[in-house]
């Protein structure tokens, strides 16, 4: 399968590693990009499609560094409750209720949804991860998965299980070992996954100081952050990183650097739940990795990482009192390259040849992105879905003007979703 | 001209004030609202148009109850600076380069982002009131506007001149008495402005407590806050409010519901500029009036009415912590019917037999309108410009799937656009 898109701008990075808008042609050949650079005659091609880009941008795909998709059958089902009622009336007993089945449909209308925010991988916990993986590669959609294990489900061997099993399953499925949380889990659990990330030289995720009660609970058992505790397990000898990061003190930022971890946010569920906001400032000041996650769609309630990104940069400039810090070109940046760097996705990093062909244009002729001062600005300032012309996610088209190309009709999906929720009220 | 939807969802308020979705038929003839209610047999009726809505939602317009639209020439020219350099070096010298051709063709811009966001009307302060009228005018659009008056710019005749033309340009057009904040504008011209407002019996509008400093400065010049002291000369005696108020104290609190005054918020901008986070809870809870603006577009730097309503409970909760507050269903309240009556719009408040058809059409068959547990929290949480299938100002579609009739081609402005600002490069 050959495209060829021309009459493009392509958002390219430099080698200072910083975004810079070329003009030209790019061309994908099978799940890879083959060409960049200026419109060449190639009459000798066999083109399956050529796509006028009509001027528009060409980016690489955004990478929803933390959700829990399938959740989106509990989208505004209850919302504008206070956190505890939220969780252990309305989320916790529904969840239990859930089949593979469900999951799978689940799953399907919320990677619709990331089609349509430009959004071209996501870093999904969430149960069933066979069947989570199935729904991705069956609509072409490319996830990284890790664990939520925790004691309430799950066991070190289900997890080691899951990891090569996920791990296994083609090209669109991957699996990073992980935890739901140091407050759900024990340390026994938490040492066996440690155990695992030292044989299988895995990368550790979990939710890390997403409340402050959390890290307080956590330093009255433990004398230690989460940060701090699960660094003493041995957790992080092969990197990895924390979801929210949103309550952290100075040692903590101490081991982010040391271990090279990532600190994903997710701006929209932290105020939403009423969590707080991320020192995002020190973050970059200190030169941490950086990623940005949407959280699951019964905490935000969409999917969607245009809002993510203006709250990444705009809840810092108030926390800071600094309308100068965490500029644009940061956050682009997190939503995307940073991203696919610690979801272990190095060949979705950029547009560049060889990489692979995980691809969104933007429609810049609509008036949000008018007049074309700065793009990267543009986008993360004033970009919506609406700007959204095409997704393409490993050299296919899955996504454009609208319509969705996976394999499934939205109405069926629709009637799945509300099926699942309409049998739980 | 009469036009039939029918197969629609319709958003209507109940006789306590509170949302409502009753499924049937709207009709309008001309400007107004002419029907709502079950479909029925009207063989009779002769349709100028009828469109199936599908199941998709009816719903009022969104009002903006503040921006400066024109501003459109400085989206994303010189963003993450600190905020005196943003405004003395970026945007003053460059406001004072605008013709009134050039405020004429930003406007358009702007309404056209307006009408992609379900925007129906915006309360708009700027230069050139007349010209401003007239490009609304021009587009079908519906503006109200306050003056920027201020030690700089403007006197209290041309005030009073301008609010005797502008709402004497037809009913698309009003004008509702205004200055542009304490901080630069003298004694005398605000005793000025609350003689006419006693003349006129006009309500009067400001920028009030958008920033810490504002506040201490004026109660260093005068003893008192902003509210303070315009309420002691005699401001408010038709009632009128503030744009951003954020810093606000008990007293201000105490005159606001003693006057009536509404309080405007702009949560985009105050973060992007870190203003800070305004009291809405407090708002809500001592009964005081709420509507909700975008700001100009250089300092949020979109015209997006779904990222200011997700904003103004979203922040709410972070700042109270308190997951609960600030429902949903008084943000988009805030969003359409308050916007409206603090606008002198009473008539385009709701939809309702009799009202003006400030229509918009939410598409609910796109993902992150799925599952349907709650139409108006996922109007609110999940709601995107990308939802916004037809935006209708008085009687007239001006916008659908993606296609502006508004007399002017996209192309067109876009091009007058990049003109003002390349010229000022």
């Amino acid at each position: 399968m050959k495209i060829r898109f021309y009459n493009a701008k392509i958002l390219t990075l430099n080698e200072e590693e910083k975004f810079e808008v070329v003009e030209g042609e790019l061309w994908t050949k099978d799940n890879l990009i083959a060409y960049i650079g200026q419109g060449k005659e190639n009459k000798e091609e066999k083109w399956d499609r050529q796509i006028d880009a009509k001027g528009n941008l060409l980016m690489p795909g955004f990478k929803n560094a933390h959700t829990h998709t399938a959740m989106t059958f509990l989208r505004s089902f209850a919302d504008d409750l206070p956190l505890q009622s939220w969780l252990y009336e309305s989320v916790f007993p529904r969840e239990g209720q859930l089949t593979e089945d469900d999951i799978y449909w689940l799953d399907i209308l919320g990677i619709m949804e990331y089609l349509t925010s430009g959004v071209t991988s996501n870093f999904d916990m969430y149960f069933f991860p066979e069947k989570n993986a199935k729904a991705s590669i069956d609509c072409g959609f490319r996830t990284v998965q890790t664990s939520g294990l925790n004691n309430f489900g799950g066991t070190i061997e289900q997890l080691e299980e899951h990891y090569n099993i996920v791990n296994d399953m083609g090209e669109l499925s991957s699996f990073i070992l992980g935890f739901h949380a140091e407050y759900t889990t024990s340390k026994e659990l938490m040492e066996g996954v440690a155990s695992l990330a030292e044989k299988y030289h895995s990368p550790v995720f979990l939710h890390n100081a997403e409340t402050a009660l959390e890290v307080k609970e956590c330093k009255e058992r433990w004398g230690m952050t989460p940060t701090q505790l699960t660094d003493s397990l041995g957790m992080y000898q092969y990197g990895g990183g924390g979801y929210h990061c949103v309550h952290m003190e100075d040692a903590d930022f101490e081991i982010f650097k040391k271990r090279g971890l990532t600190a994903v946010t997710n701006p929209a569920s932290n105020l939403k739940l009423a969590s707080g906001v991320a020192p995002i400032k020190r973050y970059l000041d200190e030169g941490i990795a950086l990623a940005i996650g949407t959280d699951g769609p019964a905490s935000n309630n969409c999917l969607d990482m245009f809002r993510e990104m203006f709250l990444t940069t705009a809840l810092a400039k108030v926390r800071e009192n600094d309308a100068a810090c965490v500029p644009a070109e940061d956050v682009l940046y997190m939503a995307t390259t940073a991203g696919a760097k610690c979801m272990g996705l190095d060949d979705c990093d950029r547009l560049a040849v060889g990489k692979k062909a995980d691809i969104v244009m933007i429609d810049l002729q609509q008036p949000n992105m008018q007049p074309e001062n700065n793009t990267v600005k543009n986008i993360v300032y004033s970009g919506s879905k609406s700007n959204v012309a095409l997704t393409m996610v490993n050299g296919k088209v899955l996504y454009e003007a609208g319509k969705f190309d996976i394999g499934f009709e939205p109405s069926e999906i629709y009637a799945k979703a509300n099926a699942v929720i309409g049998r739980m009220k």
